[in-house]
């Protein structure tokens, strides 16, 4: 039996960086390339002797590879997952070697439309190519052969992470034993397309932007806070708005009659808007946006069953949660339906939830049990060692 | 028994205009006050002799005053009820005197934002004074005394449409005698307060807006665009998306790997949000939007009682659709269960429909048997005579 010795964060953490395709370029799915590629990423616990306890983690929409512990004492909140990640916690650091990437597109490290373009010196923009989610993929598997892994353990995400997992999964299985796909879909539905090009045209409509050319000058931040605002209506849930706001004013005591702030819905909306102008690049918005858009893992009928033809040996734990309707549990179950067809070991679970989409990230005790529970299953059925220096 | 004659348009129709509070200014629920006030109107069918058969209909969000028929030869498509206004439809209008009136605040006629302020002889813009559905209501029953009607026969309206329709039967009921709110709510929720809100920080961050002062140059379209995709993705349903566009590419036979039109939603949502910038005021967005968020018939404790107290004599018919997201059936319910408690007659229907918050326009066979039934027990139960001139 397994007892957690330490419950705590990783502490301190430095993002690190790799660079590959200096020589070769990418080949994209678009038939562009991409070259050279830089991969900021960071790394929690460390790698046993036969190298066979790594976790890579795939991060959503807004994620980057910061995903637990602080980069810096001062820092005010710990990296994204850091309630999953740690010693002790679900992705246990001191029995696995937990990486975390940014995705090639995005804009916290990695290669994408705000880095400089080798050719003139200046940014991107808009002449960085349109990547898809099977580009951030292949860009990553990169990054495991420099990291010396032959096989994943796992790979595991949520959104837009799950995504990438399935992608993994889909393309490269030998290379991994267990998918854990969380809060998402094999295919973005319309619904999901609609509310991602009205973010876009909101940011298109901000003339800071400027066809996407607004680095040496003001950005399009107005236009990137209403996409957010939009995203953060969509990962909550009518039940938890109300839980959380219902119709309580924001330091008034009756309404204001005027366009200022009346309600704290509105007040919690403007804030998140405006902060994530300071922590996220515009155009990285349209390109992230636009490869969640174009993914679809299903082929012409509809059906998931060839992509997941050589993906039945590997080990499946689909999560939805009830109150979700962005990426509604009937999404997780067709995906759960293909996987069993193909005759994979799939274990599902749709978690009861108010929290909506949010939950994956929210719902820490019940993920937490459901993490732990099944990468032990994985531990004791490949025997897996823990690496030699962990504190156990 | 009733038969039904024709069925068919209105035809021609003229809008018509009617001014008052010239010399006593409306005192609005702000505490602000409004005056001259204009309102648009549009009347079919004819008064009978005892006035007993007329019905105000009530619009929604981006509505007018023209509900059905045609304003002139050319016109493309006739006003926006016209399924169920006309003779031999559900609002019969050889039976009914059907008026629709454009609520203040709007920009189709009757005194809003863009209105004239008479005593800077320029548009209002945002010095036009907030208003609340309970103004528009009370700017309505100075047309209906107008009309000489001391008593309407029904008040019917969907969305915006029945929360006027809901205020007219809390605070006007002996000016009424049957109720008739569809796919509405008793007050607005956090999660429509945030879309609406979303949709005005859009418009703000058009530059052309200006502070609402525009009307001399360019204006705010691509923010006023931007916030109508956003209302258009909560009219539909995940299911009519589906059903609609799926993953439907637009003149496209494979992705573009750029930022134009992709799908056929996005053309679709770009294609009705520009549009909608040719027949809508941006300051009018923000003002009905305004309206609908501060609408809230219960008390403090949330209860709905008090606010039909006086209401228990009125017929109600409350209608909601499954797929109404944006104003889901328990809203509905919340409401019928209000009334049942004062001892209101009651008749719901929660309409099997995938058609989102739009069924109510759209669900035009079911729509029409059941008013049409409703309407005919007021005409059995209160003696009501067709007009003198009443082809039947």
């Amino acid at each position: 039996m397994l007892t957690r010795s330490t419950t705590g964060s990783i502490g301190l953490i430095e993002t690190q960086y790799f660079t590959f395709a200096a020589d070769e370029p990418l080949l994209l799915e678009s038939g562009e390339t991409l070259g050279p590629i830089t991969l900021a990423y960071e790394t929690y616990g460390q790698l046993n002797a036969d190298r066979s306890n790594a976790i890579l983690i795939c991060h959503a929409l807004s994620g980057h590879a910061h995903a637990a512990g602080f980069n810096a004492p001062e820092e005010p909140d710990p990296g994204w997952w850091d309630d999953c990640i740690g010693p002790g916690k679900a992705f246990d650091t001191n029995k696995f070697f937990v990486i975390c990437v940014n995705v090639i597109g995005g804009c916290k490290g990695s290669t994408g439309p705000m880095s400089i373009n080798p050719q003139t010196g200046r940014p991107f923009g808009l002449s960085f190519p349109v990547v898809t989610i099977g580009d951030m993929v292949r860009a990553q598997t990169h990054l495991i052969d420099h990291l010396g892994i032959a096989q994943l353990l796992a790979v595991a995400g949520g959104s837009m992470g799950g995504m990438q997992v399935l992608e993994w999964a889909a393309t490269y299985p030998q290379r991994m034993r267990a998918a854990l796909p969380i809060a998402t879909t094999a295919r973005h539905s319309p619904m999901l397309i609609a509310f991602d090009e009205v973010g876009r045209q909101s940011i298109y409509a901000d003339p800071n932007w400027n066809g996407g050319d607004y680095y040496d000058g003001p950005r399009p931040n107005a236009g990137l806070a209403v996409a957010r605002m939009i995203g953060h209506i969509t990962y909550l849930s009518e039940t938890s708005m109300h839980l959380k706001f219902g119709r309580r004013l924001q330091e008034r005591a009756r309404f204001g009659y005027d366009f200022e702030t009346d309600f704290a819905v509105e007040s919690y909306l403007r804030y998140k808007g405006n902060r994530f102008t300071e922590r996220f690049d515009a155009n990285s918005y349209l390109y992230v946006t636009k490869a969640m858009d174009y993914f679809d893992l299903s082929d012409e009928r509809g059906s998931l069953l060839g992509a997941f033809a050589h993906s039945a040996e590997l080990i499946y734990l689909v999560v939805s949660f009830t109150s979700d309707w962005l990426y509604p549990p009937y999404h997780s179950k067709e995906l759960v339906s293909a996987l069993s067809a193909v005759g994979a070991d799939v274990s599902y679970l749709n978690i009861q939830s108010t929290w909506g989409h949010d939950a994956f990230l929210l719902e820490v005790d019940t993920m937490t049990e459901l993490l732990t529970s099944f990468l032990n299953r994985l531990v004791k059925r490949f025997e897996i060692r823990p690496p030699s220096g962990s504190v156990r």
